[in-house]
């Protein structure tokens, strides 16, 4: 199966469709723009969510449904917000054999619908905060869609928050983008710049976005989670207010943020190969396959033996045994590479004589051989190695891959029209210099990273000469 | 707050309307026919959805998601599909701001999309089985809707399986149905009827429908949960065939079965009361709050001691401590109650010097002062005890509610007439004497437990005098 995936270097577009396709990851589905996630790919996001949703629940929110659909009038009530959205709605207008007084859209996004019930549940401070978060489904009416990365219908969970404060609800708003770093780098084994996105570049009806972004392996960059600070937009838009302590009336403060299946994708370029997927361990669905190697006369007693493994390792690790008798050893190692497995334990017969097997790690494809007597130590150790190796190449890739600029913006457009990496220059603010640059090298602003401002302070904008106020982060993206 | 629910033997619909929105667990909508599920609700749905993902994994299924739009073709090509689902079908015309070339239709179920799937997926026996589920939203368009147990959206798992051959298929469908009774009885303690539903009650494609029937509290059948043989419906539709081991090419046999939000809805009918929700332990978001009852003078030391057992249980059990001093244990008390919480346990000053606390159950009232040395084995043994007499009063009701009828059948329809529970009576198997009771007294057939042919041996219709062949079971139903 391997054979069927190209290789990076010679096409990265049609390696990552190759890689999600073959892997059994998710298939294209009938209707265009949507895709299937199949039971591999879902594995996968089932992990992500039961750690996602245990770090929300640690940090004191509860999960809530919402409806689907949402009447056309509501997306309206919010200027930038109908602006962003109206473009990629789906919009229903007949149910039940009938045509509908108003349309109905499907959810882009929940902040209206959600907000026209905080207006019901919120009257007094003794009411706030108020954290909920959602696991839904949403649709954007997308032109150009990439398997995971971007689909008209995804998955995602997307928290929504009321505050008494400003002060409050920008606490909030990085409380969650410290849980999405801690997440992409303790858990997908990505490293992510943070910080806060542009005016261009922020969500629609929000006051400040903030984002984490990876480099993925063609040094393109991947938004994979933002952060909202509302401030009172919303709350002014559906008229949510609450009495304070001292009996006036305020408008109520928000936040908004989420991640989607989009971050299956980020997964997958950020450290899958030419064999398939790679996957880090603390979310592999299936931490190790043991695979007996064996001839026809001594067939029992080596799956025998690898089922003694596989008793050892399964109370505590994710662990299957393939003891197929009608597919070849290297046919099995190449599959269950091509799955992402992060280790594949061999043992043959004369691993069964001396008490061995075989640890063959994912990431490096180096193999140990260890006594069976310590394996469970070993296989633990071997996937926490693999866990930071996996983050360590990551971040050495992206240290490679990023370049200071202080001044000849012939040389920085030029950098970045190859898409060599994020260039990182001092930036003057405006609106006209982010949009030259993008007409020049196709590259946004990704984030202005935490505490720019002073990093700039003497510097001249890469663009226009300007005295800088920022010191942006450029590149490519998807 | 408990004031504000109607008592059930005034009004036993407001009662219930009651229940959901006092104890905060879902909420009407902007969009007729929609709910919101509020977190109380939705934390009831996580842990339902946790068992039940445990025991679907348990029987070797995998979790998958499908596309939320379907072409509306689709639907068309199993004849009985479509018959019985277009009417309820919300149609998107328009997306992206242009009118689509053929509508979409939000899914009512999957089969269709499933299906057009596994036509790609299947071709050998070696693909088969496919034992896939899918945690989704699904819409279909209803005229009149209640909170919970009929809504235009709601929430649920479809499993969707493709089998080699016809008897594994049935095994399947009985396998699931066993799932879902176990779940319905081990869990949320509500017992119910097994076995196949007539054609008439059937689902729209099926070949055979087997479901759990509960009783709740007014008498009526609701139904729980449903399992369905497809046979070679779907596949025939979708030009799903595999070659067999000896070459040739079959039609592909199929399952689906679901259960939904509307098991919320079960919950509260089966078990609540007059002051609120009564859950069962096992899917109690919260088994045991803590109140410390104090004056202004011991307040601290009250708390502390409060605290202390909060300390001792809070590994174990899922433990909540009220010690907000602008509430009297008095409004404390009732609000828990409203909340379902099934142990209480109150601690005073004087309980404090006894080294005690009260144990107080949800289900009964009861009061019992324990040791705080052994309040964790106190705890464990009395939630074990509120589960199974949940289940035992629940079953003893429906037991009391449920009369046999040999023959007269103006007393047969005087009971359903009056909704005084479950008619079982001889059955002669036509359409026409099924709807002259559905016409005589709105209560259909709930189901055909297994084994009635036998019971029918000899006895005649209780509606025609003709020869029975079922012993059928006869409600009024939600």
């Amino acid at each position: 199966m391997a054979e069927r995936i190209t290789p990076r270097q010679e096409n990265y577009s049609d390696w990552y469709v190759d890689v999600v396709l073959n892997a059994e990851l998710a298939d294209y589905s009938p209707v265009k723009g949507t895709m299937v996630i199949r039971p591999r790919g879902y594995a996968l996001w089932e992990r992500m969510q039961r750690a996602l949703d245990d770090m929300f629940k640690e940090t004191g929110h509860v999960n809530a449904y919402f409806p689907l659909l949402i009447p056309e009038s509501f997306i309206h009530r919010e200027a930038e917000h109908v602006e962003g959205f109206a473009p990629e709605l789906a919009v229903v207008t007949h149910g039940g054999g009938e045509e509908l007084d108003e349309p109905l859209v499907i959810r882009p996004t929940s902040e209206t619908i959600i907000w026209s019930m905080y207006k019901k549940w919120i009257q007094s401070y003794r009411d706030l905060p108020l954290l909920i978060n959602q696991w839904a489904n949403v649709l954007r009416w997308e032109k150009r869609t990439r398997l995971f990365l971007r689909t008209m219908e995804f998955l995602w969970q997307e928290g929504h928050t009321a505050h008494a404060t400003a002060e409050e609800a920008q606490e909030e708003t990085l409380k969650i983008l410290e849980v999405y770093r801690r997440f992409a780098e303790e858990w997908m084994a990505v490293p992510v710049l943070t910080g806060v996105k542009t005016e261009q570049e922020k969500f629609a009806g929000a006051v400040n976005t903030y984002a984490i972004e990876a480099m993925v392996q063609d040094k393109r960059a991947l938004q994979a989670g933002t952060s909202h600070f509302l401030g009172q937009n919303f709350a002014k838009a559906f008229d949510v207010t609450y009495q304070t302590q001292t009996g006036e009336l305020e408008y109520v403060w928000a936040t908004s943020w989420g991640v989607s299946t989009r971050l299956i994708g980020a997964l997958i370029m950020a450290h899958s190969d030419d064999s398939g997927l790679v996957v880090p361990p603390r979310l592999a669905p299936i931490e190790t396959v043991i695979i007996p190697i064996f001839k026809n006369k001594n067939k029992d007693e080596v799956i025998a033996y690898a089922r003694g493994i596989h008793e050892k390792l399964r109370a505590e690790f994710r662990t299957e045994l393939d003891a197929d008798d009608t597919a070849s050893p290297g046919y099995k190692f190449s599959q269950w590479e091509l799955f992402g497995v992060p280790i594949r334990i061999e043992c043959g017969p004369r691993d069964m004589e001396n008490n061995k097997a075989v640890l063959v790690r994912r990431d490096t494809g180096e193999k140990t051989p260890v006594p069976i007597d310590g394996i469970a130590d070993a296989v633990r150790n071997l996937l926490a190695d693999i866990q930071s190796n996996l983050f360590e190449r990551a971040r050495a890739f992206r240290e490679e891959n990023t370049r200071e600029f202080d001044g000849n913006y012939e040389e920085f457009c030029e950098f970045l029209n190859s898409t060599s990496g994020f260039a990182v220059a001092p930036w003057s603010g405006t609106k006209e210099t982010e949009l030259k640059v993008k007409a020049d090298t196709k590259a946004t602003i990704r984030v202005l990273r935490f505490g720019n401002e002073e990093e700039a302070a003497g510097k001249k904008c890469i663009v226009s000469g300007e005295p800088a106020k920022h010191v942006a982060v450029f590149a490519r993206a998807y």
